[in-house]
């Protein structure tokens, strides 16, 4: 079942996997990734509440770190109510879907990250993302579980894609080869490494700021691999180091 | 909170009665009935997955029959994904919630009726109400959990009616300050007299697209004032320049 998948970040409680794999199956979704559990795992509890929908839980990936978890992604959407004042969109879950039904229908890679129960995401995570889904709710208590938020969004999935299936396009421009996240942190980290080396990311204490500002904003741009590659010859051009191997450079 | 009751037919599970409580909050409802729950009432574990919808809870009233549960109802929709080959109106949840926002509006009581969760509704339960509702799902995998519909109703209840008064979304980015063309012209410039420099921009045939390309991705950006500044000090750390005076540089 073509469709993004649905990243876990640290989930708390078996149970609520369980439910989550349940309604991903009930309306048409498989991809599960798991990010660091919190909980044993394999876990009965999760099995327990799957019910006939153990094969998604079975098969889903498990990951140390988010990165890692996203790394084959473009399109990458996150859940969170709190308003994180970042340079971001910030979609409902029917124009989230909308914009991931075309890259499914492109064939390419995509997902909904989902954050731990009590914490939910955080920033570094929402950094990683193209762009905030909020599920509107009751002002007076937002806190939704785990597996409805990803109960909603399912819905919104299948009552897009499967009900109507010509679904409507949003008015977005096309891109052809989105970056991943991979090929982008790789050029986000040369780029800071370089950074780091003209002590440009300075004072130490404003550092972290200025890098996640950075990284919104290159997010913003949407960027194509094609992209991702000029512009870390951009920074070896101006650096002068054109010859000088960096670790995670592809080319 | 004005809206249609939720009744819940003989619930085995007190998880299942205090996650539809929680989520009826999330989404602005408060009318919880149960009829002659299989479980203990009070209830621990529904005291413990409603989280702060405990007052849904101590609220919910209890009934020993569906009849007596829906005698103050007006409207009634009935869950259930079988086709029960009644002669019976079926409606999508967001059909069916149009037509209880309807009564809702005129004040008249009206609800929808969910079914235990290993049998569902009874068919006597489905002659009693009005309409059937059936959420759209997979084919080979129909079964919802309990608390799953009631947030997919919850959810299309919420969307619809809620008038949104302070929920605005913004679908397009934050941005305090957007850099005028002057600013970006400035920094395209600036870019590109040190990458014709570093001889990066070459072979010279190719350097108009290659230029051409670059100035539309960083327009994609959308660039504020602030941003050009930095990605100005970016060029300048990284090629050794930042005490060299750059013709269009503001600080």
């Amino acid at each position: 079942m073509p469709g993004p998948a649905i990243i876990l970040s640290h989930p708390q409680l078996g149970e609520n996997i369980g439910a989550a794999a349940r309604v991903m199956l009930n309306f048409g979704l498989s991809d599960l990734r798991l990010v660091n559990p919190r909980v044993e795992w394999p876990n009965e509890k999760a099995d327990v509440m799957a019910v006939g929908a153990v094969d998604i839980l079975k098969n889903a990936r498990l990951y140390e770190r988010t990165e890692d978890a996203i790394a084959d992604l473009g399109f990458v959407v996150v859940t969170t109510g709190r308003d994180r004042l970042m340079s971001k969109r910030v979609l409902t879950p029917e124009e989230a879907v909308a914009e991931l039904a075309v890259e499914v229908r492109e064939a390419r890679p995509c997902g909904i990250l989902f954050g731990a129960e009590r914490t939910g995401v955080t920033n570094e995570e929402v950094i990683l993302c193209d762009a905030i889904m909020t599920i509107p709710t009751n002002p007076k208590f937002m806190s939704l579980n785990l597996a409805q938020s990803v109960a909603v969004v399912a819905y919104e999935w299948w009552k897009q894609t499967e009900v109507k299936p010509d679904f409507k396009i949003p008015t977005k421009f096309r891109r052809t080869h989105l970056a991943n996240k991979e090929d982008l942190v790789g050029f986000f980290e040369h780029l800071e490494g370089e950074l780091d080396r003209t002590e440009f990311l300075f004072p130490p204490e404003k550092r972290e700021g200025m890098v996640q500002n950075l990284r919104n904003m290159w997010h913003r741009a949407e960027l194509t691999y094609q992209e991702v590659q000029t512009l870390r010859g951009i920074i070896r051009a101006l650096s002068g180091t054109k010859n000088r191997r960096s670790p995670k450079t592809k080319d």
